[in-house]
């Protein structure tokens, strides 16, 4: 194979962005991809009937402005999440309902309010006094990376309900435990996302809207005005470099022996499996540990599709928030203009670990049981049930994106985007801004790739 | 190659005891080693005189059953760690000394002696509870999971020296801080190692004994018995194996392309080590996201030689424990009969994270100034340094052992042990007793042989 500028390792949106970039500035880049498609962590489905379905990562929302540049510059459509209606919230066995719009807080008691509104505000106070680019330098980074973020709710709400908010919110914004993060790692990802209300709403918030067709179309078209630049089924086992030879460059192996040459690399992949390449001369130990503490979350995205949406005749807008598991979480993700109803759900955490053993029947089962609870008797027999376990996946090893567990910001956080000599890193997990999202991929990919140029003297 | 029973992953103390006990029972066995050295996390070294010291683990003590046994049918001896003496304590800027027996308390204020006690007190009845085969289980096992060590340290400790005692014995026993580990971690460990006065004692305790010309010694008879069936510099790549084919086995193959056929494999290598390996199929997620939430902890084991052991004429045993890092702990590791003074010392959990990426004049000096403020002005000048990064290594990527981020036992627990397939685990960190000592990778690699025997018919 010819030697090119850059190679990178993933063609997920971090990646593809890096060499959209790469390849506009000039440089010759070949993009590696283990899997048989690109999107990473986004990734396209169909129904029976040929209905595209997004089996990944799906909504953008407003200051997500990278994204919706990238969207229009490639021809695609916009469409809201559909929002009309009331919100289920389910908590302590007792259903609820809630305003659709942004700031709207559920039906709770005087006491309980007061409680969810201290802890918000208490909550984005230390948020905001986080710096994005280096969160280990927040006043109290120590304290704040030395403690869970279960004890912080525990010790900060007093209310069930208020408990619970955080709770579900958790769940839903990192498919883990309050039990897993740090009070650092919580507090940097939502300001990273603007903050907490932000990141759990639909109006003005990261669910406002969606891309026609599927967010992977995103990937797809990145993809195809890369050409033969992008190879798929190529996972790539070594990365041999030099960091002492100025002139040098790397060699990348794939897992069946192909090799290519590069004047340097970008490894856009998670971070648990970055540290799964054999990298020769090794790593610095303070990488390889931080990637040892940076572990993938764990979901399982669901649908189940009724003949119709008859959830909307009830004046609902599909939504529910629920302290009753296994699915928690649950939008009306119908695209416009389907003449079915579908609904999706979630099994985030906790729940997905302990699902991800039973069978796909159980999980079916367990969420349409869920949907009773929520919706009533009409969510009894859905036409088709389909899910994604993203733990599963060999080449994302967990979703949505990394947590770090306590005390690795504070420790490593420095080694997160520092270059190895040749080889730069890349991945929303590395964005200061909305990590974790499509955004955080495309705005890491293409700092990255105005780094690399740096050093190409292209830039 | 032909085919063997069992393929062994790993030629540390749990992969050697359980080639060994495989052997004894009849299975043939290989055992696949990735260094050019056998040993794992203990390793031998030679000053320059050519005296042997130690660069990984090197005590056992009372209860190591399993290794006293060893040691004695491999025909090594056992010689006691120097414990004669006073252990230099030093906390807040002051020096105190104290007795070198087990059950001795540093010189403290009456406060916090009392606050000590009472939080070593509540500390062990927590951790009497856990049970070992399976700390998911404890009582409160979801609430202890989900507090890292450090926050329990601060809300049950509240003078400075009792915070500062619980402080210097997580380092020294994780090589991690209280901000990386729950505490249900720190008390199943530390009750898997008796207690934490057990672990922290060299009279009585963890530290009591070391063996004759190392311990290293153990792994190379170990090896030496095994003859041929050891292969060194074999770092597997791959395990592909079949769960559904009863008549099938594995193929394991190495960096270099080489394969190995068996009807079973022990991978005994650390948790993040054995994520590294391709597996084909993939393991479930449950067994994938546990190794992504068991890092190794970060430690520098350094030596200085001085020309004689001068700290014995003042009545020290060179032990001692302190919060002015980076050298917070410190041992005479003479061995019996050598003219010069030998002193050790770890840069454990954030020292440690933060030497390596100094250089090592620059650790050599930083642990000079400790010793001096230790022992006084004669140990100004060592005629020798000497240090191994175990975080640096390849083939370990931490020590002294991993451990569990919070969260981790309750949701990935039960996946540390359990075979997938024909895979079996084995390692220290596998073991119920002494976890994280040679005792439990022994223990360890006994218990996984019968499991794999009785498989194959032959337990």
């Amino acid at each position: 194979m010819s030697r090119t500028d850059v190679i990178v390792v993933g063609a997920g949106l971090a990646g593809l962005a890096a060499a959209r970039s790469l390849t506009a500035a000039g440089a010759t880049v070949r993009v590696l991809e283990a899997r048989d498609r690109v999107g990473g962590r986004t990734m396209g489905g169909r129904l029976s009937d040929g209905q595209w379905v997004e089996l990944g990562g799906q909504w953008i929302g407003p200051t997500q402005d990278r994204m919706y540049e990238l969207v229009a510059e490639l021809g695609l459509d916009v469409v809201p999440t559909y929002n009309t209606g009331k919100t289920v919230i389910r908590l302590g066995g007792r259903s609820s309902l809630m305003g659709e719009k942004k700031g709207a807080v559920p039906r709770l008691s005087p006491f309980a309010l007061a409680d969810l509104a201290q802890g918000l505000a208490r909550f984005t106070a230390l948020a905001n006094r986080i710096p994005l680019d280096a969160p280990w330098e927040a006043p109290d980074a120590e304290r704040l990376d030395g403690e869970t973020f279960r004890t912080w709710i525990r010790r900060n709400l007093r209310t069930p309900s208020g408990r619970a908010y955080f709770q579900i919110a958790c769940e839903a914004l990192f498919s883990a435990d309050p039990d897993d993060l740090s009070v650092l790692h919580a507090a940097f990802y939502m300001r990273s996302g603007q903050d907490i209300e932000t990141l759990m709403a639909v109006d003005r918030g990261a669910q406002q809207d969606r891309i026609a067709g599927g967010s992977v179309r995103v990937a797809e078209l990145l993809a195809a005005a890369l050409g033969d630049a992008v190879v798929l089924g190529a996972p790539v086992r070594s990365i041999a470099h030099d960091p002492a030879d100025a002139e040098g460059g790397v060699v990348v192996t794939t897992r069946d022996g192909r090799t290519f040459e590069a004047a340097r690399v970008i490894v856009a992949t998670p971070p648990t499996l970055a540290g799964r390449i054999d990298y020769a001369p090794i790593l610095p130990s303070w990488r390889d540990q931080l990637v040892q503490r940076t572990p993938a979350g764990t979901v399982i995205k669901a649908y189940c599709v009724y003949d119709r949406p008859f959830w909307r005749d009830a004046g609902l807008n599909g939504q529910v928030g629920s302290d009753e598991g296994p699915v928690k979480v649950v939008f009306d993700n119908t695209p416009p203009g389907y003449d079915r109803g579908i609904l999706l759900g979630f099994f985030e955490g906790d729940d997905g670990r302990h699902w991800a053993r039973r069978t796909r029947e159980e999980r079916r089962d367990a969420m349409i049981a869920n949907l009773v609870s929520y919706f009533g008797e009409e969510a009894r027999h859905p036409v088709e049930y389909v899910e994604q376990d993203w733990a599963a996946e060999e080449f994302s090893r967990g979703c949505y994106g990394a947590h770090f567990t306590t005390g690795t910001w504070t420790a490593f956080g420095p080694a997160l985007r520092e270059p190895v000599g040749r080889i730069h890193w890349a991945g929303t997990e590395c964005s200061p801004v909305w990590s974790g999202y499509m955004e955080g991929a495309v705005r890491s990919g293409e700092a990255t790739a105005s780094e690399v140029l740096a050093e190409l003297g292209l830039g």
